[in-house]
């Protein structure tokens, strides 16, 4: 085993430099000061060029062919082995033109893009955005050849590895026809009761910090191991032994932070839950946006908007702020945060119509990698996509095919493990209780111990040993499907 | 030119890594969780290591000999140059078994220091303070033939590029004598008048803040291009653009807090002010660890413990803690800021038994470093420096010869800058107030722009251009002496 060992020794190196990256892009968040943008510019490519270096050394298609005839792996190490070749294979897979290409071509349209939403003018970066999926096409094809995966699955890949474009059909398919229907439903339901009201603020940033801070540490986050912030976007970074999650404070709303640090305290709990003997390698680390994603929204939407934790949390909260009256009660606070409203706006969407916001993008992507769609017909696919999904129209292209980032910025493929995660977070948060008994009245009474033991052990402890359909498969007696997440919405929102 | 030009990238590069990883320290400092630790100390090797591969690559000694010989390079391109090679030879000099001898020793000597000091035994860390100084001893004679200094002067090369044990005795030489007389004056005429009254707190660390803050924007610091935050020692650091200065807030004294801003923006202004065209580039860094001490000195010592200064202060305290009576009057407060007491502590000390500290430490760490002293006896002869220098004798090590971190860390050659920077500081303030007569009555009404408009041009903005003798000349007319120095303490002290 002595070339893998070698190899053991760069990657813990590597994912040195890549943690020492990741932390810089945590502060550039959260703590620069504006002017310094362009040092930190600096640091950033720096260290991304000499991890790209690393990690394409012209000795290392060899080493890993040596390693991976080596005998006397266990199960780990074969694993980790496994994972050290996808990482080399995706970076290897491209040439450093191209990986230069694509940067500078995905930093001047998404510099574009920003003036393009603002000014609600699609065409101004369509040329931009022409030349990013040319380059990513081409990666997708660079990529397909060496991983023996369709170009669209060698992006998903990426993302979401052993997931594919045939898996993603089947479940989002279900969906597809699951929620035309079952949205109305929901509409009619909702309206036979009264409006939830909304409790009046202003709410101070200190007080809401202290509440998040409070439901941190009941959700069993270790503040000797990471820290809450604030930044203009909620977000989770760090290593596992040093968690940085942030989160936003609106004066009027503090349901936007509090959910955003319990989304984000989700994230950090699985970072932080990875198997610790194998920090800083591939087999120690996450198993893809799409699990990351299941364990963020099984904390939020899943244990923390249930009626049992609410009823918990509103008098906690009524505590908090000092709040009386019919906009606190329990009742009226768990019906405001399972309100259901269709609108245009992704991020703002509830669990039942986000969904549709990303399986409309994932048909559109697929569809232009595939070079089925052109862009020139992204906004007309786009409106008629939403009118189909959800029943209305954007009345323009910033509320509509330019509201996300992500494919201006180069992230195609990314989408799906949202609406992957919210489908895997249902489906292991019933198993979980299936198991354990003790889950939901626990939960109850605020404790999440034994819904974080069982998470430790079915999720977070196994890091990437297996691929995510065996850990689901293991974890809940099946493959992904769509039966717990839609159970959980007839549950919730019909009864 | 064409060589030069590669060297510039590639330092510009290394020149970022190193940024890197300076902010990750800042970030260890200020802003990690404890368990934090042993993933950042992977991150910290990892960095440290390709920056020590960068430097000392195998063709970086040739790429330097062919630019030196290439025709058309400027005088600012050529101090570049002359730089690179500083850098160079300094890390190439040593073999990469030797930096990791020392990075292990310096290690196990820091941990065991801190305990011998707790405990009191300067026994049970001697033999580890033993291989760090033969290790020292080893490296000042690699760097020594490499560098055509002397073994101690490859050492100061390190932290004060330019300064020589000679320099150092000529003006070490003459404090030595001058103090002894001059500190007995001192103290006589210090108890004709009343001992000075603490005004008493508790100060509120957010009210500390606002007043430093306040105080730092009057110096000129620029908040787009810095922070204020704590740790619990106060230092300065980060990139031009992307200062960070920390300080530690006391609530019942809140001098130590606000002296530590007003000495860290002295530093950080030298850095803010260092040439734009230059960033990133070897000749583009501050001059070394002497002059950086004569910008936060000049700044603290000689502008803001001005009576001048103190009189315009002393209200604006007052009004920020909501004070009155006869401790918060402009005499007292400036009687308070400029007491003279002998102590056995060199971080205590003020401005006048100051140079003793380091006075000492100079004269026995070049002794050790010639083999002239052994480490059996650096506790007798530390002693005997204290009574002859001060008047005291140090009741046990702890509170003698271990109190500083330095030699234990591996810092041989670093103590001398403290008192060349005052010494420094003195000379280029009375320089200035010289040139520009607006200097000392702008500072009297808390307007610090003349004396930052003069340090930019004459200090900050050369960079490394010049080597700091040469720095001094253009600057004040003369190289280095203590006359200034001496001369501000008479008048400051004795009238």
């Amino acid at each position: 085993m002595n070339v893998y060992r070698q190899l053991e020794t760069r990657f813990a190196r590597l994912s040195a430099l890549s943690d020492a990256e990741m932390h810089l892009h945590w502060d550039q968040s959260v703590m620069m000061p504006p002017k310094g943008a362009e040092a930190r510019g600096e640091q950033l490519a720096a260290l991304k060029a000499v991890c790209h270096g690393m990690i394409t050394a012209p000795d290392m298609g060899e080493l890993i062919d040596k390693a991976e005839s080596e005998t006397g792996l266990d199960d780990w190490q074969a694993a980790n082995l496994r994972e050290m070749k996808r990482q080399w294979v995706h970076a290897a897979a491209l040439s450093e033109e191209q990986v230069e290409a694509l940067s500078r071509a995905v930093t001047a349209c998404e510099t574009k893009w920003r003036e393009a939403r603002d000014e609600n003018n699609y065409e101004s970066v369509r040329p931009l955005l022409q030349t990013v999926l040319d380059i990513i096409r081409e990666c997708a094809e660079a990529k397909s050849a060496r991983l023996g995966l369709a170009p669209y699955d060698a992006l998903l890949d990426e993302y979401s590895p052993g997931v594919t474009e045939a898996m993603i059909d089947e479940v989002f398919g279900t969906l597809e026809t699951f929620l035309p229907d079952f949205l109305p439903d929901v509409m009619q339901k909702q309206a036979q009761g009264p409006k939830p009201l909304m409790p009046e603020g202003p709410f101070p940033a200190d007080k809401q910090r202290q509440l998040g801070v409070e439901m941190m540490a009941r959700l069993g986050f270790d503040f000797n191991s990471g820290r809450l912030d604030e930044s203009l976007h909620p977000f989770s970074s760090g290593t596992p032994d040093d968690l940085r999650i942030t989160t936003r404070y609106d004066e009027d709303d503090f349901a936007f932070g509090l959910m955003g640090v319990l989304h984000e305290t989700g994230h950090a709990l699985y970072d932080h839950g990875l198997p610790k003997k194998w920090r800083g390698q591939p087999v120690g680390s996450h198993l893809g946006m799409d699990i990351h994603e299941s364990q963020s929204l099984l904390v939020e939407m899943q244990a923390c908007r249930s009626p049992e934790f609410l009823r918990f949390a509103a008098p906690v909260m009524r505590d908090t702020f000092g709040g009386s009256g019919p906009a606190w009660t329990e009742e009226n606070i768990i019906r405001l945060y399972s309100w259901i409203e269709p609108g245009l706006i992704r991020v703002d969407a509830d669990e039942v119509t986000y969904p549709a916001h990303v399986i409309l993008r994932y048909n559109l992507e697929r569809d232009m990698i595939a070079g089925r769609l052109a862009l020139a017909d992204l906004p007309e696919a786009w409106n008629a996509g939403m009118q189909k999904l959800l029943g209305i129209t954007p009345p323009d292209d910033a509320l509509g095919c330019m509201q996300d980032i992500h494919w201006f910025d180069g992230a195609w493929g990314y989408f799906p493990s949202y609406t992957l995660g919210a489908i895997a977070g249902a489906q292991l948060f019933d198993a979980a209780k299936k198991t354990d008994p003790e889950i939901m009245p626990s939960i109850a009474q605020g404790n999440f111990s034994p819904l974080l033991a069982w998470l430790r052990e079915n999720v977070h402890s196994h890091g990437r040993r297996y691929p995510s359909p065996e850990l689901l498969t293991r974890a809940t007696g099946r493959p992904l499907d769509v039966t717990a997440f839609t159970s959980h919405l007839r549950t919730r929102y019909i009864g």
